[in-house]
């Protein structure tokens, strides 16, 4: 029971405090975000010592590539603390006019952004997120409740004691920013249960995270599920550019969801865009895998199955196939895609157009990198994940995404007849 | 088994129709939308010929009021298709753009709104909700699969067949309009495990069928639970406003969700306002259910508990409460209310911003009836619902509620560095 106990606690007192923080005014959040920042870097010895009690109890069971992620350098620290100052920079999502509307009845009708109120935000190891997490949430006038990995308690123990001192010392409610300090799964999965105090479920980590918190969840949960992004080279495409573009959206961040991991090529240019295309990827340590037109022309792809052109490899792993038309590529996403982000090189306009409005996916691209799905890069400032969900939010999700809207009506009498 | 086969092909027809309507211009909606109305007044007798069937099956099984809710007339049927060609003049909400975005690289990024893709409605037994509510979803660019209630089977079959017909003869996929033809439970069910055809669920009728479809589905649920309404009358209110509203919105139509069910009096003006309130009220069958001031000045009221506070009576009750301060008005609604609509009755410029700040709900209104919380008044021009939530639609949802969006980039050869 005690688990019981504890998570209700939890989940009433970010209540109480998301209620507080909707009508503070910006400069108050500011001010806790530019003294948390300062904080941050004033208190780097205590944030490495905690830390290397994790990394030390860590040691034996985590990759070196886990350890590397759980790591807070002086370095690290200080991009976490740059990170706030730029949420500083943002406008303030609360507030905002989104549509107004006088009514013949005199009625003055205004739909107004509002915070979602609480977040309960469930992540994996990195540390830094805790800190991007709250300071998004936050800045959105919503009270955050962090659940990170066990592995990092510790650090995510000074990480939320130095957030909390710096919203008493802005004059925020301290309960803004809560912390679970326990591995105890339970607690979890009761929080899961408390849609009547939490608005919204965010998990960022792996597949199987998300789904079990989808599962749980009796509250809205953004997901973030996997990216099969693909680039389709049209018959129209300046071959040079699709190349630059194939070989950036696949090698310069292979392990993350906007890394493209199909290729589609039309048939007219095949011939001439292929091998060579495939002779710079191999060159960066892909591996091919192909239709048999594909293998044709590129003797050292491997065949490819249905299974490879579902895959999210995450890796140096691309899946090729030569399509007769735009229609074949258009019904190739369809079927494999994830809607996430999908690309096409044309110089056709008329191409272009049809890709754009005829694949579903949260962004659709002409002539760019799919890389470029992301908050940062479509302008939001920051983001706090990007949704593969079409329901209030899709894509990049920031500060505006972490909130919703309420009408805000002015009469002077007016009565329904 | 057969029930798997039947949803699963329904939903996988909706998600193929879903993907041509996506595309099609208002113009083929529109002339849709309008032969559909021709076509139910042209095919009037046949629709009461069903429905009549309908009545006579239900004669013994559902009350007065739930037969006359059943019943088409001519006039109802005319209403409807006045309702379809009311959206006709609606604007498309799909490829609006919502936002948009020059990058420094030159990326142009544009925020386009798109469909949500397949909608499944499953509602009670007014069939004429039927032709609504494949309206607004075919014109939003949706396909709808349709669940009425056993009842009324033969009724939306044979308006399901004219809005087919209407499909065929404006050219727009068939399958975009579905009506689930079986009153067998298990459809439903398979049908809200189909996540993977299926965007969006949305239940309309009693609290029982929402939960039921919202702990069964596996897609997001737009909700619309109850409203628990309050007027509050404050200190700087005018009297005979505040008497004309509270009539209003408890009288006016007490069996709907934005019917006021909690008076809220600041002391300073109850003896003024509240006997002389109370005796309208109760001259128009109302029951008062009151706190001991309350007693104290309106001898008639019954005590109230915190059981009344926290109804949706749906009935001519009214609970009613004396509060000292406009603090304790808001504090009172944040502890009973259900977030829905909430009105200040006020002459006071800073009370109705404090109030519209502080409360939380889908509507805040000074000086208004809560009875405007609807989309024909707030201007949406219709509506499927009235969603209790805040995630993705709060409040009235009108074709820009069941629209997604999409990001559409244009480059010329960006990639990421």
């Amino acid at each position: 029971m005690d688990h019981l106990i504890y998570a209700d606690d939890l989940a009433q007192r970010a209540r109480a405090a998301s209620r507080l923080l909707a009508t503070v005014s910006s400069e108050r959040k500011n001010r806790w975000l530019a003294h948390a920042a300062d904080a941050l870097e004033r208190r780097t010895p205590e944030i490495v010592a905690a830390n290397e009690r994790d990394l030390a109890a860590a040691h034996s069971s985590l990759s070196a590539a886990n350890l590397d992620r759980l790591r807070l350098t002086p370095e690290r620290i200080r991009a976490a603390a740059k990170g706030l100052r730029n949420i500083v920079a943002l406008p303030d999502p609360v507030g905002r006019v989104l549509d107004s509307n006088a009514r013949p009845n005199g009625l003055q009708i205004q739909k107004i952004s509002v915070p979602l109120g609480v977040i309960f935000f469930i992540y994996e190891s990195r540390p830094n997120v805790t800190i991007d997490a709250a300071g998004l949430c936050v800045k959105s006038g919503n009270a955050i409740i962090l659940r990170g990995g066990k592995e990092a308690l510790a650090s995510n123990s000074i990480l939320h004691a130095i957030l909390q001192d710096s919203l008493h010392a802005a004059e925020l409610p301290i309960d803004a920013v809560q912390l679970v300090n326990t591995p105890d799964r339970d607690v979890v999965g009761r929080l899961l249960q408390l849609d009547k105090y939490i608005d919204l479920a965010i998990p960022r980590g792996g597949e199987s995270l998300i789904r079990r918190v989808a599962e749980e969840a009796t509250m809205p949960v953004l997901k973030h599920y996997m990216g099969n992004c693909h680039v389709y080279v049209d018959r129209a495409a300046d071959l040079g550019m699709a190349e630059r573009i194939i070989v950036n959206a696949k090698c310069q961040r292979p392990g993350v969801c906007n890394a493209a991991e199909s290729l589609l090529v039309h048939a007219d240019i095949a011939q001439a865009f292929l091998p060579k295309a495939a002779s710079s990827l191999i060159a960066r340590g892909v591996e091919l895998r192909g239709c048999p037109a594909t293998r044709a022309l590129v003797p050292a792809a491997k065949p490819a199955t249905d299974a490879d052109y579902a895959a999210e490899f995450l890796d140096l792993i691309l899946a090729v196939r030569v399509v007769a038309s735009l229609d074949e590529a258009i019904d190739h996403i369809t079927r494999f895609g994830s809607q996430h982000t999908e690309t096409i090189v044309t110089a056709d306009a008329d191409a272009g157009r049809r890709f754009t409005a005829e694949v579903d996916a949260s962004a659709v691209m002409v002539n760019a990198s799919t890389r470029f799905n992301d908050g940062y890069e479509f302008g939001l400032g920051a983001e706090i994940g990007i949704s593969t969900d079409k329901f209030h939010a899709r894509g990049p999700c920031g500060l505006q995404e972490l909130c919703t809207y309420k009408y805000v009506v002015y009469g002077n009498g007016q009565i329904r007849e």
